[in-house]
C-alpha cells in the first residue's frame, strides 16, 4: 500500500466500493452500447434513430460515468500525495470531458427530431435534461474561475465551496433522475409489438441498465459523503515552504473552516490524533461533504 | 424570536428556505390534485382511472412532501427546546404517515391496473418504485428499533446514524426520480389528440409538477446537509439531571461521535464557543450530514 492509502480510515471498504462503482459504470456503458447496437439498430450521425442512439450512449458514458468519476477523485488515496492542483485539474478536466459528451448527446437528440419533425423541448424529460446541461456548465465555468484560477481571495473560496460539493452533487442526481426519464420514454416509444407492458427482453434489458445507473449514483454518492474519506487537509511543512513555492491559494480553501482557523492552529500539533482532529474540525467548514 | 432560534446561525436563510420550501411543497400538492381533478376524470375507489388518480396524489402528498418535512423536522430551531425523544417520534410518526400514503397510493396503482388488464412491474418506475417503498420501510423499522427502542447499545446507534441518515437521503431523492418517471409515463400514456408531443396545456401543467418536485427536493437536501442547522447537542445539564430523568439512551447518539467521546468530553466548558467547538467535533461522527 501506498504512503496515502496506509493513511486512510477504511480503506478496505473504500476500495471495495470504488471497485464496485467503477464495475457498475463500466457496465452501464456495455448495457448501453448492447441497447443501441444489438437491440436498436445501431450508432451514426445521419439524422436517423441511429444518430439519436448516440444519445442513451454519450449520456452514459459522459455524464453518469465519468461525472461519478470526477466526483470521487479527490478521494482515491494513492493521489494524497499528488499537488492539490494536478487533482483540481484533473477533477476539471473529466468534467469538461463529462460536459461535452453531454452536450454531443443533446445535439444528436435534437438533429434526430429536427430530421423526423419531431418537436423538441416538449417532454418532463428535456426540460429538466436542458437545465441540468446548463447549470452543469455553469457550476464547471464557476468552478474553474473561482477554484482552480489564483485570483479568487480564500474567504471567497470558503463561502463557495459548500455551495459547488452541494451542486456538484444534486446536479449529478439530477441527472440520473434525468436518464431514468429518457429510458422510461425511449422504451414506451421504440417498443411496439410486443410493447413496453409485454416485457419483451429488451425492455427487461433496458430496466437493468436503469437500475445499474441508480446504483452507481449511490455508490458515488456514499463515498463522496463519507467525511473521513477526505483528502487530508496540506501539512504545514508545505504551508511554510520556502518562497519560491507559493501556496497560491489553491490549497488554502481546504483547510479553511468558517471563522475558527484561530482555534484550529491553536490546536495543530504535529502528531497523527492532532491530524484527526484537524480533519474533525474542518467538517464544520467548506471541507463538509454537503 | 424563541430561545433556540436565537442560538440558530444563518436564522433569516433557514427561514426563508423552510418557507420556499414548504410553499414549493404545498404548491406541488395543489397541482397534482389539480391534475387529476380539472385535467383528468377525478378520485374514487372504483377500479378506474378515477382510482389510479390517487397514486400521483399520495405519492406527491405522502412520499415527496411529507418524506421531506420528516427529513428536516430536527432542523426547525424551535423544536430545540423540546426533548429529543418527542421529536424522535414526530419524525417516525411523519415518516410512517408517508410509508402508509406510499403504500395505498402503490395498491391504487396496481388495483387499476388489474381491473383494466394492464400488467404489473413491467416498467422501470415500478421496479425502482417497489424497491424505494421496500427500503423506506425497512429503514423506517430499523430506525424505530434502533433509534427510537431504547434497546440498541449507544456504540451500535452512533455506528447506523451515518447510514441511516444517508439511506433516508438517498430513498428521498430515487422517489422524486421515481416520480418524474411515473409522470412521463402518464402523460405520454393519457395525453391523445393532443399527444404530449403537441405540449397541450396539461403536458406544460404536468412538467411543472415534476419541476416543483426536483426544486422541492433540491431545498430539502440543501437544508438537511448544511451542519450549523443542526440540532445542537443536548446540553451537560440534561445528561446530569435527576435520577428520575433517565437520559435512556434516546439522545446519546447525538453527542456521540466515532471513538472521540474521550477528547471530546475534555473539551466541553459551559460556554457558546465551547458548544460550537464540540458541533465541530460531532461533524465527523453521525451526526455528519450524510
Amino acid at each position: 500500500a501506498v504512503h496515502g492509502a496506509r493513511k486512510m480510515e477504511g480503506y478496505g471498504r473504500f476500495l471495495a466500493l470504488l471497485v464496485s462503482a467503477l464495475l457498475v459504470g463500466f457496465v452501464s456503458v456495455v448495457f448501453s452500447l448492447v441497447w443501441v447496437l444489438h437491440y436498436r439498430d445501431g450508432l451514426s450521425w445521419d439524422g436517423s434513430t441511429r444518430e439519436f442512439n448516440w444519445h442513451p450512449v454519450l449520456i452514459v458514458t459522459g455524464f453518469v460515468f465519468i461525472q461519478g468519476i470526477a466526483i470521487i477523485v479527490y478521494r482515491l488515496p494513492w493521489t494524497w500525495k499528488c499537488s492539490k492542483l494536478l487533482m483540481k485539474c484533473i477533477h476539471a478536466g473529466l468534467n469538461t470531458i463529462a460536459m461535452i459528451l453531454a452536450i454531443v448527446s443533446v445535439v444528436a437528440a435534437f438533429d434526430y427530431h429536427n430530421a423526423s419533425n419531431i418537436p423538441n423541448m416538449y417532454s418532463l424529460h428535456s426540460w429538466i435534461g436542458l437545465i441540468a446541461v446548463i447549470l452543469y456548465s455553469l457550476q464547471l465555468f464557476l468552478g474553474f474561475a473561482v477554484f482552480l484560477l489564483p485570483f479568487a481571495p480564500v474567504p471567497l473560496r470558503a463561502a463557495l465551496m459548500p455551495i459547488h460539493v452541494y451542486s456538484g452533487l444534486t446536479i449529478f442526481a439530477t441527472v440520473i433522475a434525468t436518464a431514468l426519464m429518457g429510458i422510461t420514454e425511449k422504451l414506451l416509444f421504440s417498443l411496439q409489438n410486443p410493447s413496453y407492458s409485454a416485457s419483451p427482453p429488451e425492455a427487461t434489458f433496458v430496466n437493468c441498465l436503469g437500475l445499474l445507473l441508480v446504483i452507481f449514483g449511490a455508490l458515488i454518492l456514499w463515498m463522496a459523503s463519507r467525511p473521513h474519506w477526505k483528502r487530508p487537509p496540506e501539512e504545514n511543512a508545505k504551508v511554510l515552504g520556502p518562497i519560491g513555492e507559493t501556496p497560491e491559494g489553491t490549497e488554502a480553501e481546504s483547510t479553511m473552516t468558517d471563522g475558527s482557523n484561530a482555534d484550529k492552529s491553536d490546536l495543530r500539533i504535529n502528531s497523527e490524533a492532532a491530524r484527526k482532529q484537524n480533519l474533525k474540525l474542518d467538517e464544520a467548514g467548506q471541507r463538509s461533504t454537503m
